[in-house]
């Protein structure tokens, strides 16, 4: 069996290319890292890679992390700027002993020196939006902090092996320096090939209150069905948000079992994923969410589809 | 019942400084944080704060940590320079619902903008050791990365309150922008005032492929007692490094729950730790790890108190 599960239906063209992989039976590294790259590539994503939404000080500053589930190596860096790739920096990364998360300038340094693209990835949309943003802000219309789509992937190849990764602009109109969920171990992404791998997006600093990713792949291993293990995990950490702190940010998980069984469980409406297994062309689904907190999933339309894809290219107005 | 638990023999004048404010009903949270600054303000100790033993650049950048058990907030700075007290910047930060993870630059803005105490970290002291490293590594005596020792605390008030907090200069000769275990949820440290707090030293690349914090805090929920908790994951994310990697770092763990039961585990020789509770004093203990992965400790003679401090202050020859 091989299969990857993604959050957000931006991952679909991403995952589509790294299961060509995983069908030759090639690596769950290659496979996730591809996967990824492509996402981060596309420049009408607003919160992954080129094209993602700046900080307040209008730099954009890039989380990612990559783990391998055999060794559990993980390499991640951190507000890292500048760079048209980081999944591929944070999985040269996990391959050193120490120093494998690096952040900001020294992350940038070690990127330069091994020799990855440099790229501005600012884009002139990216400004448009940040302009926008601040008038909007200053009209109180709007709170700085909407809009915080990370892509996190768990993959399987045929050989077992599994890998978690992540890639984000992280929170729209953050502080500089700000760091999300996404390069935290645990939190973002986890990986262990014997038991299965998780990934999050939402509100990181409150995904980093429950480690959800390192508790999902726990539950798992202790033979929990991915879906059952995603629900459960958000469930209790939504709830444990609500009564410490009266209220429970954004949480969004994806997972995946080392049998290619997958299962996702959010707190939101309007989550999307996409997944591609051997026995399932790659496939995005919408996620709706009962009052029970169990979570059903139906096929995007194609309608849905190229709405989506309509408003994520259309002009900005400002 | 009130008391704190503290990893290494330097963490000794901190929690006794804690403890008064303890000892007279005050918040774990301001207890936590007093004993940290003392950790980070006195010079001879060499991998925390004022002092510190710089990165490769001869800078001393810092990560620092503040959970707070009852709210889960969390606060982190990381990979931060000049200034004297980064716990209290995280604790700072973990007021704030986003933004709360900040790292270099960004992290050295907020602290600048919020009027924290600037200070030149590297001591002449510290330059000293790094010369006489970069000397040693040239003649290949040593490797570059030996010496890494957090503290990191856990800490129960009397209105059953509980906090956790890390400070530390990181591994000695990091890459630039290299960030451990230690402002890392989960990982470093983790607290909840229902189940309890826990805290980590060692190999930050390594105790994070756990999530072991967290891991520890969990078994208590499940009823665990503090030592059985810290030995249970201690010994169980040994063993699958070893498995999965041939080898282990350093991990070495501390945990206290809300009755104020504490414990210790670690996989390496030469582990010290404080504690300090309503019917303790404050007292160093030495452990000793059997065979079976069992620790056990006694109480640090007086020989050997004096014996660390002459070794601490004693002149560094080049």
């Amino acid at each position: 069996m091989w299969g990857m599960i993604a959050t957000w239906r931006m991952a679909v063209e991403g995952i589509t290319k790294g299961s060509e992989l995983l069908k030759a039976g090639k690596d769950a590294g290659d496979a996730i890292e591809t996967a990824i790259r492509e996402v981060e590539d596309f420049p009408y994503y607003k919160s992954v890679g080129y094209g993602g939404l700046p900080n307040e000080e209008m730099e954009v500053e890039m989380d990612a992390a990559f783990m391998d589930g055999d060794t559990l190596d993980i390499g991640a860096v951190a507000a890292i700027k500048d760079f048209a790739n980081p999944v591929s920096i944070a999985r040269r990364l996990s391959h050193e002993k120490v120093n494998s998360l690096l952040v900001a300038e020294g992350a940038e340094k070690f990127a330069h020196k091994e020799g990855f693209e440099r790229k501005n990835m600012l884009t002139d949309r990216a400004k448009a939006h940040y302009r926008k943003r601040v008038k909007e802000v200053a009209a109180q219309e709007i709170k700085p902090y909407s809009g915080h789509d990370t892509v996190g992937m768990a993959c399987l190849d045929m050989t077992g092996k599994m890998t978690a990764a992540t890639s984000t602009s992280g929170l729209f109109m953050k502080k500089k320096g700000r760091v999300g969920d996404s390069p935290i171990s645990g939190s973002g992404f986890y990986a262990d090939s014997k038991r299965g791998a998780a990934s999050a997006t939402g509100l990181g600093e409150d995904l980093m209150k429950g480690c959800i990713s390192y508790e999902i792949v726990r539950l798992m291993g202790e033979g929990m069905h991915p879906q059952e293990a995603c629900e459960t995990a958000v469930n209790k950490l939504d709830a444990q948000l609500k009564e410490r702190r009266g209220q429970a940010g954004d949480l969004s998980l994806i997972a995946m079992n080392p049998k290619g069984e997958w299962g996702v469980a959010t707190n939101i409406e309007g989550f999307s994923f996409a997944v591609v297994t051997e026995n399932q062309e790659p496939t995005v689904y919408l996620v709706t969410r009962g009052e029970d907190g169990h979570c059903t999933f139906e096929v995007a339309s194609e309608e849905w589809m190229e709405n989506y894809m309509k408003t994520r290219m259309a002009p900005i107005e400002e």
